[in-house]
């Protein structure tokens, strides 16, 4: 079965995290707004049928359609061995993946404070402001939180030495704030070894380092989650 | 099993979705921080294991803990009863759960639009500025949202007639709502009648009606989610 994965044709995003996983996995998908008419196919299907999502990321796998970045990756973690098989643990990674989600909120509404559907030029003081606090108070306790994680955990992953797919997710946070807080990450980097490490370990994987070497990868860029916008950086 | 629930005391808060499964489920359960020595408890709990949680509320049952919302939500109502038993029905519940704690981020970060950690009162003007995005903009997309999925599903809940879990959280949202956007929400209430009428019956079903007047419900206030402040109801 071919899976097919619906997100924003231009940028990472959350479907990023999804594209991650399908691409460890070496499934076979479609990111269908980068085809031809896909566009519009993806604004047809959020308007469709008794479930429909209230956003993408989504995914059509044969007749189901299941939206939410982490409730995807709970799916297809089961179906690809990027979780474990036993409640506890899927449970687990499913949390890990929850938290990394509330993260990114607080990443994107670092440069979108005041609304997400005006312009940034719209709301910089309050960006500023809002980065300010992001950095000093949010940034290290999310990043103190999963290195306490990858520390308890045999100092591997999220379930200690097999990969799953929150450390997939982890490895884009890392590689994304490094994009949009540079200096600020570089700052800190002897305090989250164990976060960069896995960053590193992820980077490596054969199939990821294709794909990160490949044209299905989009670059960063200040439409997405993570924007590089000096002012906010510090 | 008595099911342990740990949640800060003196608020609704996220963990009041999980009361309120709970209590519809008629399970036993201790709202552990609200005993004697229950705050610091939960607190040690917080620091201890491999997998500890990153922010209350989280649940133990038995020897498993499992935190995030959504998540408690989902072990719950797939043993409860609040949740229908095929794949695609217990997914598209915990969809729907997600995009309502999505929605209570957006209605938290009226009133804390700069930090959490900082006081209302240093974030006041920015706090004005995005309760109006949000009153005009986020709030009737996400009502918009949950009245389609209720027309959708024969004009009951989230799967139709038979109670699910994210169906109290929907009951939760528009009664907050009520209390902290009163005015707007008054000004629209024609617009979502089949939201107001899940309130209602949601309200109406005796276990939830005995908890809804019991001590047990704490009063909203304004150290929760949902805060009247009469300046950002516009």
């Amino acid at each position: 079965m071919r899976y097919e994965l619906y997100y924003w044709p231009e940028i990472q995003g959350r479907g990023e995290f999804i594209r991650l996983a399908l691409e460890e996995a070496g499934a076979d998908y479609v990111d269908v707004a980068r085809t031809k008419g896909g566009m519009s196919k993806m604004m047809r299907l959020m308007e469709e049928g008794a479930r429909p999502p209230f956003a993408p990321p989504f995914l059509r796998a044969g007749k189901l359609v299941v939206a939410q970045t982490a409730m995807i990756l709970f799916y297809l973690g089961g179906r690809h061995g990027l979780a474990p098989k036993d409640e506890a643990g899927r449970l687990w990674v499913h949390q890990c993946q929850l938290t990394v989600v509330d993260f990114l909120v607080e990443i994107h509404d670092t440069h979108h404070p005041i609304g997400s559907g005006l312009y940034y030029e719209d709301q910089k003081p309050e960006a500023r402001h809002r980065a300010e606090d992001f950095r000093e108070s949010r940034l290290p306790k999310f990043l103190g939180y999963f290195e306490d994680v990858l520390e308890h955990n045999s100092r591997g992953g999220c379930v200690g030495a097999r990969l799953c797919y929150a450390d997939l997710s982890l490895f884009q946070v890392v590689e994304g704030l490094g994009y949009a807080f540079a200096k600020a990450m570089a700052r800190t980097k002897s305090r989250y070894p164990l976060l960069h490490a896995l960053r590193d370990r992820v980077a490596a994987r054969p199939r990821i380092k294709a794909y990160l070497a490949s044209e299905r990868r989009i670059p960063f860029n200040e439409q997405g989650i993570f924007r590089h916008y000096p002012e906010l950086d510090g």
